[in-house]
């Protein structure tokens, strides 16, 4: 296999952009060119560039169809943060060898998941690597209205709600379920659970429908991809105020519900990354909106804090309730 | 070193895009949110993406501003070849360690030539790697029309002229004095000649002003990247045509003139990738044209073949005149 170009990689697994259904008027050159040609005389754009490395963001043993779920859930997680709609994709894929099992696995999960959510891949480039997959994905995409107006992390206002939307401690329960580290108990979970955990590392669902109903509704939004208390930690800076939360009002995934060790999970739920959920700010006046968005997209949204003056305790994140503390929970650290 | 934070290196040695004069007005949401929003209501968009891995596509000890200066090189290269103007550029580093050196020659060359070329840096991601680094950056610009018109592989007509810019064999002649293979004599190389040489591979100048001035004159163009007679054979396969090209007519850098082994040159010339330079095809009404476009450029273009019908002898690229043949070049392979 190793004697394939680039070219023939291209055309052998990576065309489906030419096929699907989505393949949209607006792509003028796809693949196959020097570059792509997108037309564009709509809204703003949207544009967020992400890499996921084996051995670092994923075990070396995962499957291929979970490196593509993985790699475009964390990515679409980005513009359901922003409010905005994923149009194109660039793919930069560095492989140590060119293996055909891999590459169709990986192809045919990645054609479906574009299909699913109308992103055209428009090319990228394709690289033998000593040792260890890369993946580094780019998506562009448009804003909601001419205007541009999106979800930022600048905009939380004192007094604004702070909410959070589906369950906390997902991811690091799950990797605790895939790579259990010696120290930490195992906990009875349910097959369901543990599937459910598992599947949500797997395969983040990226949360695009709520970022777009938000916005016009919440006054800054982030995902939650570091963990809580550091994600957080971005909207306090970047707003100048502090993020108050009630760690009893934190949604704990009911998968972590029979853990005995309840200080482990509130680490987990604090600090643990990898959740793709979306932590957001709005002002008490959109109580009932924000309960009517997730009723009709049947995504739990909770309440869980509210948004303090800098001056009271200086720009950051608290936690209160017992057993609770913002201290210390750094979150997903790059380097 | 080790403590920053992806943040505290964006800050440190990135967020150069907000000071630059260039930062523009069109730049909606830059570095430091989910993703960026950038302002396009003017011409259809091209995008283009690049990855350089040290150990494949440079060697390990090359130095920050050369990984900088190169990754843009090539990434530009690819603009020009569309006859396209970057306007804006994402960027996916993943580094075995920060070092505050390195990140600090790679950020200001970085921002010398985003400057240089009108490009605002708007976003990316940071992350830790094994060993090893990765650069890969998504380059987004303009047409230069509404029309989206630009240059295209697939467009070479039967009986066009073939043209090239510059000179060829840079690339191959500057990794051997890199490089030196054993099995490949040195040769008596001026002290100007090996700088000349050295400075391509170091810094590939793109041909941006050439590709701008190309577009409505060319029928088709490439950059040669992977190699001559490999980059001619995209035109010939995409434009359904043959490319004949004359060995004797083929600029030769000079600084391989004095190399004893001729046919080592040759090849180097069909095959060796890393030029940079454009490969391109127009009708021969255009050539006094092309020579006004070459002179007001101070860049030399030179008429180097012609298109043939492919059924002469199938689609593909031929190398006429004594000792040159275009069997067996198959330039660059990636995997």
């Amino acid at each position: 296999m190793n004697s394939l170009s680039e070219f023939d990689i291209i055309k052998r697994y990576f065309s489906f952009a030419d096929v699907l259904p989505n393949s949209d008027a607006d792509t003028l050159v796809g693949i196959g060119d020097d570059a792509a040609v997108i037309d564009v005389q709509k809204n703003p754009l949207v544009v967020a560039t992400d890499t996921l490395i084996e051995g670092v963001h994923f075990p070396a043993d995962f499957l291929a169809e979970h490196v593509a779920s993985r790699a475009m859930g964390v990515n679409l997680s980005d513009f359901a943060a922003m409010g905005a709609t994923p149009r194109w994709m660039t793919m930069a894929l560095s492989l140590p060898q060119v293996e055909d099992e891999w590459l169709s696995a990986f192809s045919q999960q990645l054609a479906q998941i574009c299909q699913q959510h109308n992103v055209t891949l428009i090319g990228g480039d394709t690289t033998r690597i000593d040792k260890g997959l890369v993946i580094s994905l780019t998506l562009i995409g448009e804003t909601q209205s001419k205007s541009g107006v999106c979800l930022r992390r600048n905009g939380a206002q004192v007094g604004d709600d702070v909410w959070v939307s589906g369950s906390l401690g997902k991811g690091a329960g799950a990797l605790q379920l895939l790579m259990p580290s010696e120290n930490i108990m195992q906990w009875p979970c349910s097959d369901d659970a543990r599937s459910e955990l598992l599947s949500s590392f797997y395969a983040p669902e990226p949360r695009l429908a709520l970022g777009k109903a938000l916005v016009g509704i919440a006054s800054s939004a982030i995902d939650i991809s570091d963990g809580l208390v550091a994600d957080a930690n971005h909207i306090a800076t970047q707003s100048q105020v502090q993020i108050m939360l009630q760690g009893d009002a934190l949604p704990i995934h009911s998968g972590l519900a029979a853990h005995a060790n309840y200080q482990q999970v509130q680490q987990w739920v604090l600090s643990g990354g990898d959740e793709y959920e979306l932590l957001f700010t709005a002002t008490p006046e959109k109580f009932a909106a924000i309960q009517a968005i997730s009723l009709a997209l049947d995504l739990p949204c909770t309440k869980v804090g509210t948004v303090g003056e800098a001056k009271e305790g200086g720009v950051g994140v608290t936690v209160s309730d017992e057993g609770w503390s913002a201290q210390n929970q750094k979150g997903y650290t790059h380097f």
